[in-house]
């Protein structure tokens, strides 16, 4: 093949987590030159004989310790520099997680010195284009979070109108109105009010809630199309 | 850099475009080997001093004659054998546009023979995995109708029900009731009547409507989220 048009892939993932009372994102230290030390996202380049979904999940497991991850494919980014090394350019993918019990990280590959969930609202500086790619994610996520009830897959099961609400003010990074959003969100009538309360505080305990998503379907599903005639 | 990495990157777009009551995908016509007489989508490599965004433009243009099109990425594909001449990775674009005036088209790369307009209903074999590319950029839009008015961006400024029913079908690939579909559409609010009816026709003559953008966002926007408080 001509040589103009070789280049090297790469993959790199944006994994958020929601863990006390915080949106957080996955970060590893990097262990190698030019980044020695820095922070950046899970990612690394992908081989020839692996697709990019098998190299997505491969790194990320390596880098991570994390499996079974539902990583979807948000943006691929190409510009001429990103990557001191050559021309690279990389397939990024993100993914929402409920942290309960798989907030362990435990990386395999030497390029990784350490690997942490990092809260969103204190960003280090990343190496590459790594913020970039970081906020076209949250970006993506701040989009999709009007038409789809994506909050709830970061939070537990069972979770109170103050968490649902941290969830919302971090994604669209900015302060909402207590009163105000829990009046919409329960007029929403998505939200299925539980007999259960905060354990474990002594003043107003907070009421739990659960996602009602055969409610959510009924209302806000297929507004404009005919998907169901 | 190590050889097992190495790859070769390209560009392939999905130009939709509404004409004659039928939706229409952009082909062209192979000139070169492996794939000789065989309808493709416009793409090509992209070249290592250039962004992929850059080469998406310089690509659709020199496929096409085509410019000055919103290109949005969708996805990037990466299975190992995809491409018969080595390990290509391509990254998919879509546009949706208006036709009028901006049907002709003039290639000017020796890859293309012929490029035409071709009716989505009845799409002949494609080269590569290029079938592939198409059909998710048709779910993509497929789920995009269901949220967002795209639709009138294939549409003339002034359109007839049946014209906005004939987008519909064909993005969703089903026949809709016409009735229902009318009554549906109406109901939504988001089409202001005109004073103005189709030209030439003997019988019945069917009323333009426009896409009212102002009580779409009203209606539309905004459901879940808190963007605006």
């Amino acid at each position: 093949m001509l040589s103009k048009f070789d280049s090297i892939f790469s993959i790199d993932c944006v994994i958020f987590g929601f863990e006390e009372g915080e949106l957080k994102v996955l970060l590893i230290e990097r262990n190698d030159e030019p980044f020695q030390n820095w922070w950046a996202l899970p990612g690394y380049f992908v081989e020839n004989d692996e697709s990019i979904e098998d190299a997505a999940e491969r790194i990320l497991h390596s880098f991570t310790g994390l499996r079974d991850i539902y990583l979807e494919q948000f943006y691929t980014f190409g510009d001429v520099n990103r990557h001191p090394q050559g021309r690279v350019i990389t397939v990024a993918y993100y993914a929402m997680i409920r942290l309960n019990g798989k907030a362990d990280l435990h990386p395999t590959t030497p390029f990784v010195k350490t690997a942490v969930w990092h809260p969103v609202s204190e960003m280090p500086d990343l190496a590459f284009d790594h913020k970039l790619i970081f906020d076209k994610s949250l970006q993506k996520i701040r989009r999709k979070i009007s038409y789809q009830p994506i909050a709830f897959e970061l939070l537990p099961e069972k979770f109170t109108l103050t968490q649902l609400q941290n969830v919302y003010e971090a994604i669209l990074n900015k302060k909402l109105d207590k009163r105000n959003f829990r009046k919409k969100m329960l007029n929403h009538g998505i939200l299925k009010e539980l007999d259960e309360k905060q354990q474990g505080v002594s003043y107003r305990a907070a009421t739990f809630y659960k996602f009602d998503r055969r409610a959510y379907n009924k209302q806000f599903k297929k507004e404009l199309s005919f998907s169901k005639e």
